[in-house]
């Protein structure tokens, strides 16, 4: 009898699993449910069509239903997981017209994703409160802009916060950003390399309010202002980009372990607690490569890797996940912003012992006109002289720099080794000295002392 | 007394050297020798100058005087080093106006770069050939193409022979490139990574002759032809760019050893046979990363290292050079070109059993308009499965994941480990799937067989 494998999401985590699951077992039978209406799309990309560079929500999809059908995926969208019975091996579903159906597998993966979290703030159950999520999500709040909204105010200066900011800004939204910590991006960046960004999108004319958490949302029935750090801004939208929730509750109910994160809890194959239950994606939890420590990375590429590993897996293979290091990158109109690894602020709050090297530059020689400005900021522990971390924030070519550090990291890559790099160059792409190896360079004298 | 270093050249290596050497030794007399008219300057650049793309020759100068004066760093242009005698350590010098003088050194450096090379072909002596090494040599070719020169030879199709044909192409000359071996590029591609970027070239109007050696020149007094695979081409001007050979004739001529590449033999530390005698940039041998011979790179990037190191070692610190990967970039028109470790060829010819992954691609998500095409080859070796080498070949974005690759491969990563390295995505700015890890993929599938 072929085996029988159940994945519970049909994005990033859920869709890759199924990929790897059909190369390793050409026979298995397939399922894939997502309460969507659209499956494998690119949530990353919601905010870049608001904002008119990608010009349909549609174009998001990354494959069409002959894909699923060319794999021999069954597909099920518009479909709830009602309930998993872990013993039984059972999982209850329900299509949108009602008609349930109990499937049984003989693997099953939650790849149920997160949802955006609301935080219980006075008047958060008035409508109006936009989150982006689904393609549902960005549709709706395209149609606000497009109906004449003038005005929005952004809660929460995370990735996607600052990224749909800068999409009404686009839209020549009056935009206003805030954010209960003291600067922006704080899960990417220290304060310090936060700055600038920050600056820079003011420039751009977005106004950003770090320091002041939402205290109260007013309107009658429909938001029509907030209250943040004592201060009334009214505007035509509101769109809540407070961070995510991990969907865990079903996996909970059926007995499976969540872990330190509220993620569900998880090995190297991706395996929960119950024997053929897998998890992957932003529901489930990561070891990081340097502290070891379980976290919830919640990015689009864990997921994708992590799908793979669940899916080769669920479908009798062997792979395992090596762990992630929150490698992220954004465009802040023409800024590249990435991290990997550590901040300073996290490190050291684990404990660690470490020194950072920062360095400004030009993506050129200095002499080839046309060279923008970059600046790296590395994290490097005491002990060990491993680099540990590394920021990011430049005009070009940041993206495949923050992969050379996490590459580096990854196979435990010391500051001093770092300067010894053999990196390339050419006028018109690069200075001599790679600025990668220069950072590094001023994090060493600081090693000495 | 203060420890005296002299530096013969003053260039790449030999500027890097004399600041390192300042670096460690804060008394010391440092002079630096160098035969041409300007120092520090960049080489690299020449052709972007003769292009159009840098306003003038002078810009490539990378320190001013003041710099030399900052370092306290003795400099003598247009001045001869004639003779070494590393018993009595001593260097005899006489500048341009005749006047002679015997320096007395602690440490020496020789950093006296390489220079064009052109073969005993018939007619040799001709005048009217011209080489592409020095901003004299660059003037020089920049005054022919302003007193008219209507069409160009250039003789070797590696690096320089081509991005100088692109110089004559982007200044409206009809150009022809005559390459004796059957590819372009063939030290930095494979052929078939070096096809696609032939079929580039051409596109662009230039003539490209591959599997074609130069049999003859042309001509009274001066070349006005040549003749190539039986064919003539006639033309006003002619480049030679078959290469460079390192100079190591004052070395070789004071009791230094040579290496089996001809480059001037060295240790870990840039030392040579003799004791306080160091070798750096493109007279120096450098040991390659991956098969531990000694190779002559000849490149920019090591050149600056390689001083650096032999600068260290040379005002008593301590320095070691972990050896190259030949890593290398160009930008021929918009297309970004890039090596690092070893060619399928080159790898071949080792001994090595290897397998190769080749993938191709786009820089930005497939729904994210305005992605340029990207190529990558990968050279994975059986045994260790460690990947020994890449190419790309793409519109953007080739200079730092070539870093990153060689970062991976100073790093010993294997392929497997490559395709679950932790990296980064924005639709904006890449494709979700790394295009390194799915090469490694592809190479992978081949190892199982």
């Amino acid at each position: 009898m072929p085996r029988r494998i159940a994945i519970i999401g049909a994005n990033a985590a859920g869709v890759d699993a199924a990929a790897a699951a059909r190369k390793t077992d050409r026979q298995a039978e397939i399922t894939l449910l997502t309460t969507e209406k659209y499956s494998s799309y690119s949530r990353c990309g919601i905010p870049f069509v608001i904002g008119g560079h990608i010009p349909h929500f549609s174009d998001l999809v990354v494959f069409p239903s002959t894909y699923y059908k060319m794999m021999k995926l069954d597909l099920r969208t518009e479909t709830i997981a009602k309930k998993v019975d872990a013993k039984a091996k059972t999982v209850e579903i329900q299509d949108n017209k009602g008609s349930a159906e109990t499937l049984q597998y003989d693997s099953l993966i939650f790849a149920t994703g997160a949802r955006p979290f609301i935080p219980p703030i006075k008047g958060h159950d008035k409508h109006g409160l936009m989150t982006v999520r689904t393609i549902e999500d960005g549709e709706r709040i395209d149609r606000a802009v497009e109906n004449g909204a003038k005005s929005a105010v952004v809660m929460g200066a995370g990735l996607i916060g600052l990224e749909m900011a800068i999409a009404f800004q686009e839209r020549g939204l009056k935009t206003t950003v805030v954010e209960l910590l003291p600067q922006i991006l704080p899960a990417m960046l220290d304060a310090d390399m936060a700055k600038s960004v920050q600056e820079m999108l003011e420039q751009h004319g977005i106004n950003i309010m770090i320091g002041q958490g939402v205290e109260e949302f007013l309107g009658k029935d429909k938001v029509t202002g907030i209250v943040a750090g004592g201060k009334q801004v009214d505007a035509d939208m509101f769109v809540a980009a407070f961070g995510v929730r991990a969907n865990t509750e079903l996996a909970r109910d059926a007995g499976i372990e969540l872990g330190p994160t509220r993620g569900i809890r998880i090995n190297q194959n991706m395996e929960t607690n119950e024997p053929n239950v897998y998890a992957a994606g932003d529901c489930s939890e990561c070891f990081h490569m340097i502290t070891q420590r379980r976290v919830l990375p919640q990015l689009g590429t864990v997921a994708v890797r992590q799908g793979k590993v669940a899916g080769t897996n669920a479908a009798g293979g062997y792979s395992v996940f090596p762990g992630c290091l929150g490698s992220a990158v954004t465009k802040f109109f023409d800024t590249e912003i990435g991290i990997t690894g550590l901040t300073e602020f996290a490190a050291k709050k684990t404990g660690m012992n470490i020194v950072t090297g920062t360095m400004s530059g030009k993506t050129r020689a200095p002499y080839f006109p046309g060279g923008l400005p970059i600046k790296v900021k590395l994290v490097v522990e005491r002990d060990l002289e491993r680099v540990v971390g590394g920021q990011i924030v430049g005009g070009e070519n940041v993206t495949p720099r923050i992969n050379a550090l996490s590459i580096g990291i990854q196979k435990q890559i010391t500051a001093r080794e770092l300067t010894k790099a053999d990196t390339c160059y050419a006028p018109p792409l690069a200075e001599t000295w790679e600025i990668l190896s220069l950072a590094a360079e001023a994090a060493i004298v600081k090693l000495r002392r």
